[in-house]
């Protein structure tokens, strides 16, 4: 039987730990194998895959970047030695040269490094830094696979109009593919695959994009690998949040008009021939296209990675967290409960002299719900005793009953071996309602990038999901419905000091995420003084922030390491 | 009388705050008014003096790019209202354009911008992120004054070898004047001044560097402005570390061979005719040479003004520290009395149960040689709540002691309105060897950047110079001599959990300022055995590190936010 030549890819969206270089070559051995047991004859891993990614300033470390080199040569023989020496396999890593660090990529074939190349555009944006970490390289390697090209381009690269992808066009390619690590955000999916679409359109070649998937730091990847045509057509899509092996069967007409210069449109480019003979068993595997998430759960499953991910890569087995009985420390609760299980969970009350009954009470059924782990600590001794002997009264004494909370979770952790976990939410940390080595204590804030408003719609779903799934809901219903309280003074409500939370996270969104200045806001219809005392607090809230654990990124803007401001600022908007 | 052609030039080494555009303004009028006053030509101020320097992330707004907009113009206005409107000023800001935010410096004369130019080269390394921040410019503005061609670049432009000044060059200019916003590290003015004379004679014109001066977070610039002739013979520099105007007549040949040529180098270039007539007082102001600060002294001062000017900027009239009896705690209350005042630094003891007898006197000995104000409080009462209610044995209840203490603090700074200082120095910060929430605890940290030794030996000098000045010296020979212990437990030494100081110094300089690996570390002649145990523990700290308070930065690799290292890594160097 006569038909066109054809490559079966692999797609290997896996989850790899910044640095772990021993673990994270295991990591490809083992899923190269299992892609070369179901017959491919491309590997594609993410950007950066053997030092996982981002290394930030590990980047600079010569050191680092020479165990790199040296761990990429090594994987070459492990592949071979695995039986995967026949399948070119494409790994990111960090290169170093005599021009400096490179974010690289490399064909390991044969036992040996066949083509690598680094990366052109190179990101200084957001959480990227990568113009002060890497040099950008120039040229372009094409690998002959079954007699047909692939060329490939790095994450950012594809991104570019008129870059190296339209480069590997003129070039003439039948295939390109991508490697990436591409940080969630909400709603990404929806750029992405029209992006890739347009990309594969101008390069006249299907297009292979694989993400890497899972949490580092406050980063997280969610997969959402993509198979396009040359026309744009989707053919497959990875499920997110995920580790998943995809394969796609492509009939590639081959024969692109091929040009032999050495250099196209500014880029050198270098051909490498490793096999010439066409596929033959004539079986196609259908790409699958996984469905992206609906909003709520893909929001829900971000967190859940995020959580997973920093508590077991750091190390840690079970983490421990404040119960209030309000709906920041629930939320937190069920995203942990979801994230380790229930039985890593261990949930403490901490009542004051101002604790209401009915805050135990939600702590408690909280527990029951959820099954975690859960004890009373009332610190009512503590507290007393700073109170008096320092003489303290108003905020200080409020102070230190968080205070004393924290240090009850943190000598818990100490002697117990738990991660802490900070409940706070994204709109306390942008107007600095939180107190300082108090309730921002931890070594992880789950839900750090999420405003409240969207707490709330979180808590709903989470507990809907469970009565269509004929779970009992995680959380409490009174949880939900009663008015929020720091609870640190008699009758205290967060109305007290705030503005009602559908309004302040409405100015938030507009002064953070919309990134638009006081005059605008007023444009924007917002009642002047509200705007005024709701940026007056979050300009004055940097240090706060600053202290704060780190806690997964969901919006561009998230508070963190990607977001330098002073602390020492005579600005204010208002 | 004939002589030669002349301008006065007058450098205004001035210490603006971030963001504080109002504030900052009033300090150009102020010390433009002094320099016309004095009867300068030519007034020059620091690098971005109207918005201050880093301005970080705020360069990306919108709102705060106009507002620096408008307040050059308003100052232009200023400066004629006050009389300064026949001289023109050399003023850094924040421009945005419709390319994007960008680092500019204008010409302000007859209330009006005159010229203005944007920095070329972005400097992307270390604190630097400007490539994230700002668009390169491309043009250069010559100012003729009083007949004499006068050509400007911005600080890193400065450091490029055949950059905008040899293009200056070329265009023919008689004199250049550079803003700047140069932080201080230990020896940086060892670099500077053959820099800035091998850059004058590039161009073969004099060369006017003006640098900001004061803290601002975590970072300190010195000052050092300097003037260097055509042939780089240093005319004069302005001292360290304080607001200065220097005064320096320049006697220049003009005439220098100019083209008319619009583009020189890639550069667009554009000439504002000012001022034809010559100066004709005939008086001669000979610049003034400082000498730059011997080392120790240069940084006690960086230290001082990073504690002062953090303090004063947040708007703190007082700090309050933990004494311990220690070097430490010694040093960092030395520094604060000499930045702030005796009667605006609160010393606490806070002995335990473990403290020895002599701390507590070496510390009542400190105050009393210091003046600062000195109170006690006992933590045996709060810990033992923790200790016997959570069950706390091994570390768990050494750290709540260390907490005990940071909360004692934090409760006196939340009702007294004190800053609280952390007393860690670099060492410690290195290896992790601090509490969490307990001596990191703090607004500030004075000495983040000082190795042990270093604190040792900077407190040997403070002592001496006190003898010298026939003063009191602040810090007790006790606390200098005596073997380190946190006394957490009973007879408990540093040596016990760390290497000799000395050697671990030693181990960390090479490991962190000379970014060597291992390996390198074993060629260089440290013990193999030391340097993993060193070096597992600097590769573990990174979120302790985290959440340390900023302090005063006197290295190039300093710990903050400068550094960026995950925390969630599998790498370990050793």
């Amino acid at each position: 039987m006569d038909h066109m030549p054809q490559l079966r890819i692999a797609l290997a969206q896996v989850n790899p730990t910044v640095g772990d270089l021993a673990g994270n070559a295991d990591l490809v051995v083992r899923w190269a194998r299992n892609a070369v047991e179901a017959g491919a004859d491309v590997v594609v891993f993410p950007e950066m895959v053997l030092t996982g990614y981002p290394v930030e300033d590990l980047a600079l470390r010569e050191s680092f970047g020479a165990a790199s080199r040296s761990a990429l040569d090594a994987l070459a023989g492990s592949l071979d030695d695995a039986g995967c020496g026949a399948v070119p396999v494409w790994v990111g890593y960090l290169d170093r040269d005599e021009v400096g660090p490179r974010n690289g990529a490399a064909v390991l074939h044969g036992g040996r490094v066949v083509a690598r190349q680094f990366k052109h555009h190179l990101p200084n944006y957001g959480v990227f830094d990568e113009r002060r970490l890497f040099k950008p390289g120039t040229s372009l390697d094409i690998v002959r696979v079954r007699g047909l090209e692939v060329g490939m381009v790095i994450c950012e690269d594809v991104w570019q109009e008129g870059g190296p992808v339209a480069a590997l066009g003129q070039a003439g390619v039948d295939l390109i593919v991508s490697p990436n690590a591409s940080p969630y955000e909400r709603s990404k999916d929806d750029q992405r695959l029209p992006l890739i679409a347009r990309r594969a359109r101008e390069a006249q070649a299907p297009l292979v994009y694989v993400n890497q998937v899972g949490g580092q730091d406050d980063l997280v990847f969610d997969g959402d690998s993509i198979v396009v045509a040359a026309d744009g057509t989707l053919l497959a899509r990875a499920p997110q949040f995920v580790e998943h092996l995809a394969l796609v069967d492509l009939d590639l007409p081959g024969g692109a008009a091929r040009t032999d210069a050495d250099v196209v449109d500014d880029f050198s480019v270098r051909r490498v021939v490793l096999s010439d003979e066409p596929r033959q068993d004539g079986v196609r595997h259908p790409g699958v296209i996984a469905e992206p998430l609906p909003e709520e759960a893909e929001i829900w499953s971000a967190l859940v990675t995020g959580l997973r991910d920093y508590t077991q890569k750091n190390g840690f087995r079970s983490v421990v967290l404040g119960l209030s009985g309000g709906i920041d420390s629930a939320v937190v609760a069920a995203l942990a409960v979801d994230a380790l299980g229930a039985d890593a969970v261990h949930g403490v009350s901490m009542p004051s002299a101002y604790s209401s009954e009915h805050s135990r009470a939600d702590a408690a059924e909280l527990a029951e719900r959820t099954g975690l782990h859960f004890s009373e600590q009332p610190i009512a001794d503590m507290v007393e005793v700073f109170v008096k002997q320092l003489g303290l009264t108003g905020l200080a004494e409020e102070n230190v009953q968080a205070r004393c909370r924290g240090m009850t979770l943190m000598g818990l952790s100490n002697q117990h071996g738990h991660l802490v976990l900070a409940t706070g939410n994204k709109t306390e940390l942008a107007v600095g309602y939180s107190t300082i080595y108090g309730d921002a204590v931890g070594g992880f804030a789950p839900i750090k990038d999420v405003p409240k408003t969207l707490v709330w719609h979180l808590a709903r779903w989470r507990n809907a999901e469970a009565e269509k799934r004929g779970e009992t809901p995680p959380i409490p219903e009174n949880s939900i419905s009663k008015p929020p309280s720091a609870e640190l003074r008699p009758g205290q409500l967060d109305s007290d000091s705030l503005p009602d939370y559908e309004l302040l996270d409405d100015v938030l969104d507009d002064y953070i995420e919309g990134d638009r200045g006081y005059a605008d806001l007023v444009r924007a219809g917002h009642d002047p003084e509200l705007i005024d005392r709701v940026l007056r607090m979050v300009d004055r809230a940097e240090y706060k922030r600053r202290q704060y654990p780190p806690g997964t990124k969901i919006t561009f803007r998230a508070f963190g390491r990607d977001r330098r401001l002073p602390i020492t600022s005579g600005w204010r908007e208002g």
